[in-house]
This record gives C-alpha cells, sequence and structure tokens, in this order.
C-alpha cells in the first residue's frame, strides 16, 4: 500500500525556494510563470495488511506528529491499495 | 492555470532523508511504514491565456533545464486550467 503525501507552505507564510525558483525561470525565459510553491513529496509503503481505514489515520497521525509543521505548513495525501 | 510536478529520486538512487523519516515513524510507534521516499512538490501559477499543450511542452522543459536533476531524479506533472 503506497501513501503520498504532499506538503506545502500555507499561502500566507513567505517561500524563499519557490521566489527564487520562480526568478531562475524568468532568466531561463519562462515568462508565462507568475509563482512558484515548493513543498515536499513523500512516499510512504506501507504495510498491505493495515486496513485502509486504520492506514488513513496512521497517515494523519505521522503527518501531525512529524511530517509537518503545522503552524507553517498544510498537507494533503491519497492512498493507493 | 496551476502545473503540479511531483518529483522524486529514483529507485536506485538512496535516500538518506527518507531512510532518516522512516526510523523518527519506527521511533513513533508507526511500524507498518516499510519504506519511505522524501521528494519535492513544485507548484506553478501559469499565465492563463498559454495553451494547455504549450503549457505542457514548457513544463516539460523547465523540469530538464532547472526544476529537476535528471541523473538522480524523476519527475511527473499534472496541469490544471
Amino acid at each position: 500500500m503506497t501513501a503520498r503525501i504532499y506538503v506545502k507552505l500555507k499561502p500566507e507564510v513567505l517561500d524563499p525556494q519557490g521566489k527564487a525558483v520562480s526568478g531562475g525561470l524568468r532568466n531561463l525565459g519562462f515568462g508565462g510563470v507568475k509563482d512558484v510553491r515548493v513543498g515536499k513529496y513523500i512516499v510512504l509503503d506501507m504495510d498491505d495488511a493495515i486496513p485502509v481505514t486504520e492506514a488513513e489515520k496512521q497517515v494523519k497521525d505521522m503527518c501531525e506528529e512529524l511530517l509537518v509543521n503545522t503552524v507553517i505548513e498544510e498537507y494533503e495525501f491519497k492512498i493507493d491499495h
């Protein structure tokens, strides 16, 4: 079972890495880019024996306890069985 | 128009950050996690005037020229119009 977690900074939090990437893209001639945000993409390989509802609960707990700084970041996740 | 880019290390490349996260999750009691890979999640806000086929080409070029180290990383992207 695979859980894919997408973590990004909250919209009101400044993203210096995104700003740097945005500037880099413009310098390379990609003028159509208005804004860039850089976050984390975490892929968890989980034991298939765990029921999906239990896995969802566990992934939520993992995010809140370790993977995501909920003060400045927000997250979504998907589980493929 | 929003382009979402998911970058991860190629499967054969060692991921020390993923290993550290995996160990951390196990220490917190999440025993069902077999493997963790940590990648990047990049969200581009692009000019709506660009046709989707052109945007797809541009995002591919951005990935290969700046956003992704294609020697060790692989990527996928989605564009929402």
